[in-house]
């Protein structure tokens, strides 16, 4: 099945916004067997958005389209959508109520404007949307779905997980099984080298590299019309790469770094407390991105300036001195610290140079210091991160997530590469 | 003039790779007077890549494609145009020397395929590539330009800021202006209600409302043929807008709350202070997001525990007990708390529900206490933030920025909707 995803929005097509909505929908459709085959983006113009989808539906099996389902003027996709496949616009009562619980509930004033997306075309389906109030729209027409997605990224996420890929799933007729390990703290050429043509042992099988900030995740699809042949390769290829890259596997699937540690500090009944200089706060942010954080994260330091690390980590003014603030030492006492004026039993410290300026000749921008204090005793690392200010900052926290992962986990702080 | 951009690959057609060239010339094609009238991606096909190239010379006044250039099998750009325009490709002898110059000055080993890079379309003229091998390649087909661009982001950007750009703009004979007002506090329907139907008295004019965590921007974009209409037409819009929303108005163009605070305490010599409950340490990672927040910003306190409340920020036990930590009075003594610990003359405090669990009928998920505490007095105000954790978080920290602007500012925190 090849399908076309349409972008609308002036400001996607202007390049103010970056179409990330678009590449979420390509990788989640992958899930569902389905392939991308064309890609366009269209103006918030009736006439353009219903020349794109009338060319999509011309060339493509199913079409996907996200934004322009807002309340206002600018939002014409409903209307395009109906005059392009001569389907009217009608009020869908279930909808409208939908809508206005919603607002009620949130104790906003309810403008008339906003009933516009209660409008669904003649004979569509409504996906309930959890997180706004434009619903997804499905519309099989001439034997071909339309899927119409808000443009809101959160809320479009939501609908294509929990909607669109299991619908899609189901009219494939194909079965695809899928895996994601996550690897961390290894560069994806090694990996590479490491797991060579392996796959080529997996019938029907492909594998992904998607290297981010938070490493190198890979990504296994198996497709096939045989469920008990899908069943096995993917069987192979699971057992097969967790024995060549084990070490470097921190979770699997969608599981973050931050879930993965969170286990495992209420397996131990551990408390843990953060220490941060040039990550600003980004560590403890991501530690309590996750639902009830509280029952194991005692307390964030966000020791920014010399002062705050004497006064609230205990950070001596002669090692400040002596060594800067970037440093080994320093980034030792401010894990000790963290953890010993908290009661936590884990600290987890960062110093380093996010630039793009403070650099020098002897610690250019990149230079992290990374430590971790426990009732064993506290041990630190030196990393060398390249890129922008949010790229040293965001690898510095997963890095020392990673690093408590592995202290907790009584796992070797850096495994061998061999 | 309007244009079509092609981009070429699987790799952005399978949404691994984020099509971040489109964005970078659709800009840069602002600056020509130029404006995108539509946006394609193609695979690694010579059918498919013909298909897009046939499609937009039909509808669009030039065509720009980025992609499908480089020296190896699945790069079919050049034989696709060459193919749909009827345009054989010949060995540019001026190109091929300059391909092979610079592989030996790099003392790389020429491979035949590399001389494939100076085969060009009929009719066609290279624009010289200072940062790789692939020139730029311009036709003018039945007088419309079509010009190919490698899909290397460094080589594309040079060619399309010193070829591309000077020759639409000469080409283009239009005027286009733009300018975004960022609002904040305020919700797309309500400034929809309040703009109204202004833009219809603005000749030229489109205004698109932007919806994100972060508020609502506002973007305009005047487009004609007489400068001196279109720059009036702009300014008036421009006025207008600030006379109807000017209290909403937080920043314009690109620039962030955190920058606009930063900008503000740097001008009162002013250093901030942070205390967070559930925002978990955003705040002081939206603060220190920017580059030199250290002149400003002194710490942050992530005080996730109530025992960290008290003994961090000196919040009271009984209030904790009588009130909850989610409070009005204990956001007023966070805020002071973190001003007084700290010695910094700003405090701002966020405590509140952020979920999904912990919500109750009184205190629902999503109640969120934002208080700012400077010389003149402390000032809490309460809100109730709808929509996933994440949602919570960032719209309560962005809340809890616009809060501290205003105060710095001197504008009333609670601008009045009328």
């Amino acid at each position: 099945m090849l399908v076309e995803i349409v972008t609308i929005g002036n400001e996607v097509l202007s390049g103010r916004t970056l179409d990330t909505n678009f590449a979420f929908l390509a990788r989640a459709l992958e899930a569902a067997s389905v392939q991308v085959g064309w890609h366009s983006t269209a103006a918030d113009a009736v006439e353009r958005i219903g020349e794109a989808i009338r060319l999509a539906l011309d060339r493509a099996d199913a079409v996907v389209v996200t934004g322009g389902l807002g309340p206002t003027p600018d939002d014409m996709t409903r209307k395009a959508v109906a005059t392009v496949l001569g389907r009217p616009l009608q009020l869908d009562e279930a909808v409208r109520e939908r809508i206005l619980t919603r607002i009620r509930r949130a104790g906003r004033k309810i403008l008339p404007a906003i009933e516009s997306q209660a409008l669904l075309p003649l004979g569509a389906e409504a996906w309930p949307n959890e997180l706004g109030t434009a619903p997804g729209i499905l519309i099989v027409h001439k034997g071909k779905p339309v899927v119409l997605l808000p443009g809101v990224p959160a809320e479009m996420e939501a609908l294509a997980t929990t909607c669109l890929v299991p619908y899609l799933r189901e009219r494939s007729g194909r079965r695809v099984e899928t895996f994601t390990l996550r690897t961390a703290g290894v560069y994806e050429s090694w990996l590479h080298e490491k797991i060579g043509q392996a796959p080529t042992a997996w019938p029907g099988a492909t594998l992904a590299y998607l290297p981010s900030y938070f490493g190198v995740d890979l990504r296994v699809t198996v497709s096939g019309t045989d469920e008990a042949r899908v069943l096995d390769s993917t069987g192979r290829a699971y057992d097969e790469l967790k024995a060549l890259i084990g070490p470097w596997i921190y979770a699997e699937g969608e599981q973050t770094m931050e879930e993965v540690l969170g286990e495992l500090l209420l397996e131990r009944k551990w408390r843990l407390a953060t220490a941060e200089s040039c990550t600003g706060g980004l560590l403890a942010k991501r530690i309590t991105d996750v639902p009830g954080a509280s029952r194991y994260f005692e307390r964030g330091f966000v020791t920014y300036s010399d002062a705050a690390k004497v006064s609230q980590l205990g950070v001596r003014e002669a090692d400040l001195v002596a060594h800067g603030a970037v440093s080994e030492p320093v980034a030792m006492q401010m894990a000790d610290g963290a953890r010993e004026r908290s009661g936590a039993e884990l600290g987890i410290a960062i110093t380093g140079i996010a630039g793009p300026g403070g650099g020098t000749a002897a610690k250019p921008v990149g230079t992290v210091h990374i430590a971790v204090a426990s009732p064993e005793g506290a041990a630190a690392r030196k990393f060398h991160f390249l890129g922008t200010r949010r790229t040293v900052r965001e690898r510095s926290a997963q890095t020392a997530l990673d690093l408590a992962r592995r202290r907790l986990a009584g796992l070797p702080l850096d495994p061998k590469l061999d």
